[in-house]
């Protein structure tokens, strides 16, 4: 091979790996929303049977962390991108911690749930959890489509959700306190699904820093600690 | 400069840079340790002014974050780093995130802090909330010693403390749920220092993955996901 073809060859190499990496991150997070799906399913439609289905989902995300990180930090190693490319990989990075933390709160509310398949009471209360949880998958989508596409006005649009989450999850404490003091013996029960709410409001936490990822991608600039009405400012 | 004094040069300059790094990592822990001490003051000694404390040290603690990411995207970008340097590079990016979060639950814990600095009863509880801040504190400058003097035994032995926080906080919350149920109209107050105890947990957990991205460092191998038993093996 002469050295123009072997240069366009490693260059075509590259962009391969970098375009490898870009979809097995989003493989992962397709893992990570199956993971909250099937955490609702226990929570919310008393499905006992997807709880295993998440711990047997978690080791194959534990593994897509490692193995994405492996190829990110062999990326850098072996072919030292620039602009662009470097910022791609520190992005991936960082947003493999947020993916991998919104599956361990999956697992949680998983559990949770299993405590809580034999309690009758608390209808409106589920109810109001199921509106949580799917507000929370709803960003996570939002999310990894924004990821995908490069879609600046998509991660600022689910950055916003965050706030509807937010007022969700206010609500939703306030409720529960009232039935605690209603009920003092069901505390322990009305405290899990506080802990469920709690675990949905921080997948939305965690949601918006991907999105702040995305946003660094794009603009070449970090966003973070910026708040959103700054993020939310035209790119400079 | 003849070619050997200006690769000497760089590899001087390239070795200060990475030093820097190092300085700047603990220089913000030490920071981030500040806002863990002066949450506790909030909380157990009630001193309503170390709450302003925290809000400014979390604007320096955020610029800190900003400035060593970015100085570490720079070096990956101009001095294309190998092996341990590499791995460092890596490892502090990882572990901003995690110093950051840390302070970000200190701040948590200081603004509940403020929530009860009128409240009287409790005196059993707050000291149990100290000793789970205190914990919680020691594992951070334990974390950060390890991290400074890449101890392999510190690192495991800060990851085995976890446990004892873990312990302290189950029966913290056991009692607090005790408490909710003999005076429900305090629930509120309880519910409050459940969140700290809760921030104080996070904290250690936090603490714990700051040591595996050491035993990273001194090892070459990715030891998340592979539990305190694995992770204590002599290396491979």
């Amino acid at each position: 091979m002469d050295r123009l073809h072997l240069s366009q060859h490693i260059s075509r190499q590259f962009n391969n790996e970098i375009e490898d990496v870009r979809r097995q991150v989003l493989a992962m997070g397709g893992l990570v929303e199956e993971q909250i799906a099937a955490a609702m399913h226990v929570l919310i439609e008393r499905d006992a049977g997807a709880g295993a289905q998440i711990r047997e989902r978690e080791q194959q995300v534990n593994a897509a962390e490692l193995a994405i990180d492996e190829q990110c930090a062999f990326i850098l190693a072996r072919r030292q991108p620039a602009a662009s490319d470097l910022r791609l990989v520190l992005a991936v990075m960082k947003m493999l911690g947020d993916l991998e933390r919104i599956g361990d709160e999956a697992k949680r509310i998983a559990r949770i749930g299993e405590r809580l398949l034999d309690d009758e009471g608390g209808v409106d209360v589920t109810a109001s959890l199921g509106d949580l949880g799917r507000c929370s998958r709803d960003m996570l989508r939002g999310a990894l489509d924004a990821f995908a596409r490069l879609d600046e006005h998509l991660a600022l649009d689910v950055m916003k959700r965050d706030r509807k989450l937010d007022a969700l999850y206010k609500e939703l404490n306030a409720t529960l306190v009232a039935r605690m003091q209603q009920k003092p013996e069901q505390i322990p029960v009305e405290l899990d699904r506080l802990w469920c709410a709690r675990s949905f409001e921080r997948i939305g936490d965690r949601c918006k820093n991907l999105c702040e990822f995305v946003l660094y991608l794009l603009r070449g600039k970090d966003v973070r600690h910026s708040g959103l009405a700054k993020a939310g400012e035209s790119p400079a």
